[in-house]
């Protein structure tokens, strides 16, 4: 304190840097690290200065954990799937195909021993992690030519990266990878046949809608993909605890923030690509059963030799099916009646 | 500041008292309000001190709104719906039957223009209002006969309050109103034929699957009901600015984290309840086409009159039907294929 008296607060002045995986035209995803910032400078009248950097400007996209881990930066902003070269178990913080929605997903880590595993698995990373926002279930993609069954997928040349594309490859897809700028022009000439990104708001942008005429629905391989911050460990134990403070309460902000401001731009978004003549498709039930057969498959395979692995997955996978009963009794029944459009 | 140096935050010690109109009993409603004070007392080094109190202890539960106005207590936890002979337009602050789900209303409050209009709302009340969790879809109560059509509604003696209750008045049920202590032993002798009460997990510890064998879902009259912190305005202005962000966020993260604990409670009470023999039952197609059509109609009358109320139940609506369409596509055909319990 600054004379020792018990009234004053002292708050030294920190300026971090934060390195987030997204571009500014992810505006949403990339925006939920500024609604962050912002409130944690209003928390300590600007004395802690979070400067955020999209991705590519500071750091490439994808090193955005280890230059957190490094120190580099302080802190970043990703989806934790991006860094699952480094270790697989990073899914589960993110989602993994045919698992837990946003909210089930929440339940799971603030109050089912997720963050606890979740705290255990970044410590390696030597990262302190946050929830910082989910994009709701996502869209399937868009399609130049109709899935009508699994065996239309044989051949398929579509751009879907991670664990999606791996199990639509072993579906017999031809899965391929290019970065947000190229797909629209692969999508046009015809290189591509399908291609999937987030959801109506940030696919409108992209403007896939005038290059394939279906749009299909659900985007099972990212049921409600989840937003992480982290935090370099030795930066943040030298934080005064009310700091610490500020930036998980932040955070959560951002989460429920984020969701928030998905569910209301893409309803809008959905209806002007309708008008310009969009065709909702619905994935046949052979693909989505055969795709849920083989994201299993997967999985098993990587918790049968892996021990951390297997710890987080088990504790996943029992939050997914003791949720099963409840959210297809009350919630799903009162969607069946209240929002019918999709049968 | 203390010595007006630019390195020094002062803060002044504030002690509040936050009545809440929930009982400890519903331990994730009323624990809302005291996550909120911790995380406030953590963002202040426990300076900015907020002692809740449980329903009835400081203030009748359903004169929490008054006394925040009055100022006998500086803040104040409840749903706004307990308050709609104040004003009816308050329900759209909590829910109303055929409403918006938990995500939905958070995407209104937050994004669509809703918070501008709840504040203009409370603003009467010398009130400013904070979003502060929300329990989810809840279940549409328990039943000591089957209701296998509209028709077995007539002379049904139920407790349900509030709008809830007019709708079902209008389609032959005979409600009551009894304080939770009061329904089990109503219940047991017959004196009510069904109750409703929360969800699985409040359910549970009221015993009523003890009394009535059917569990009837869903709730249509409370598809999300949201929870809100009010804060004497007077009080709220004297706070300093880093306070008053202080209160904000922490309600923000009460808010997603009340939904999450109900989330993660919720499936294992409902296993409870179901290994004890409660059965599940779905209510009739004609009985939820009836009420949502009661619903509007009732809707209709109150905005007929009052100008306040239309402005805020067109806002609503809208919310409501832009929604309809997103939510019946990628995140229902989800759950339709991953939940399918209901069916």
């Amino acid at each position: 304190d600054a004379d020792g008296g018990p009234n004053v607060i002292t708050g030294p002045s920190i300026r971090w840097r934060l390195a987030s995986s997204f571009s500014r035209s992810l505006d949403t995803i990339y925006g939920a690290a500024e609604v962050m910032a912002q409130r944690v400078a209003d928390l300590t009248e600007g004395k802690f200065d979070i400067r955020c950097y999209p991705g590519g400007e500071l750091i490439p996209s994808l090193e955005v954990l280890s230059n957190v881990q490094t120190g580099t930066v302080q802190m970043g902003h990703a989806a934790s799937y991006y860094f699952i070269g480094k270790n697989p178990a990073l899914a589960f913080d993110a989602t993994v195909p045919f698992g837990l929605t946003a909210r089930q997903y929440n339940a799971w880590l603030y109050h089912g021993g997720g963050m606890d595993l979740m705290r255990d698995l970044f410590s390696d990373f030597n990262v302190i992690n946050f929830p910082g926002g989910n994009t709701g279930m996502q869209m399937g993609g868009w399609f130049r030519v109709a899935v009508e069954s699994l065996s239309d997928l044989n051949g398929l040349k579509m751009r879907i990266p991670g664990l999606g594309g791996q199990v639509m490859n072993e579906m017999g897809v031809n899965t391929q990878v290019y970065p947000s700028g190229e797909i629209y022009p692969a999508l046009e000439r015809g290189a591509i046949d399908a291609a999937e990104w987030v959801g109506p708001y940030d696919d409108e942008k992209l403007g896939f809608h005038e290059v394939a005429p279906y749009y299909y629905y659900p985007g099972w391989w990212e049921p409600g993909p989840a937003l992480t911050f982290y935090v370099n460990q030795d930066a943040y134990d030298k934080l005064p605890a009310t700091y610490q403070h500020a930036l998980a309460v932040a955070a959560s902000e951002a989460n429920v923030n984020m969701l928030a401001s998905y569910d209301h731009k893409n309803p809008a978004a959905l209806e002007r690509l309708l008008e310009q003549g969009t065709e909702l498709r619905k994935f046949p039930e052979d693909v989505m059963s055969k795709a849920q057969d083989v994201t299993q498959q997967l999985l098993e395979d990587e918790a049968a030799g892996n021990a951390q692995y297997r710890k987080i997955y088990e504790s996943y996978k029992a939050a997914r099916s003791d949720s099963y009963r409840w959210f297809g009794t009350a919630e799903r029944a009162y969607a069946d009646f209240a929002f019918p459009t999709n049968t």
